[in-house]
């Protein structure tokens, strides 16, 4: 008896093995990754409030199977003096170009953030 | 007995998992975002030397946690031509600033890469 729990916890272990990596394999997924330059001008109460709304769509917007977000700190010099970068992951480019681009909440986003970037270049690529 | 061998598999696959989940999760790892605008007088198989030598770099330089590239595909005009689209992980901006940057397989890698780019853009940024 006791061994046939333990195989169903083992079992259990597999299944959520295999699912973490399923979740996390990058491989054939569409990446978006959006770089701001935000205005000098724009407060950090805005900035921040623009930020929490980005995070939130991963939330409102089902196809978003990854969000992540970090302020660029290049070294470089050739940054086009990016200061904030965002990279969500979609399964397909009829997820990204159909679901997410029209969604409700990312025109609504947009609305949001227009008035504070003064650049924005935005790549997308599967990931090979 | 059998029993035991079961708590054992079960153990291993418990590490496995948060072994996976450790590796997977990019939260406070660094990327490293490099995007290129190959010139158009680059050949397709000089543009292929270059992709493959940088999916080499982290063959060749250990504190490369992860890499993963695509061909941008962007449908939203404020791409500024860029044709190719590369993220790097590291662990910490010491191993990106002090220990990548001037390794011997990229600085090799960058003199190979500079003759066929038009435009570069970097950015760095703790995951947030």
């Amino acid at each position: 008896m006791k061994s046939k729990y333990l195989i169903v916890a083992a079992l259990f272990l597999i299944n959520l093995q295999v699912e973490a990596q399923k979740k996390n394999n990058p491989h054939g997924m569409y990446k978006h990754v959006v770089l701001f330059k935000f205005k000098e001008t724009s407060s950090k109460a805005s900035v921040d409030s623009i930020i929490s709304a980005f995070i939130l769509l991963k939330d409102q917007i089902p196809v978003i199977k990854g969000f992540e977000w970090g302020l660029n700190d290049s070294p470089e010099h050739v940054d086009q003096g990016i200061t904030h970068c965002f990279a969500v992951t979609f399964a397909s480019t009829s997820d990204r170009d159909n679901v997410y681009q029209d969604h409700p909440a990312h025109v609504q986003f947009k609305k949001l953030v227009g008035p504070h970037v003064e650049k924005v270049v935005v790549v997308d690529y599967k990931v090979e």
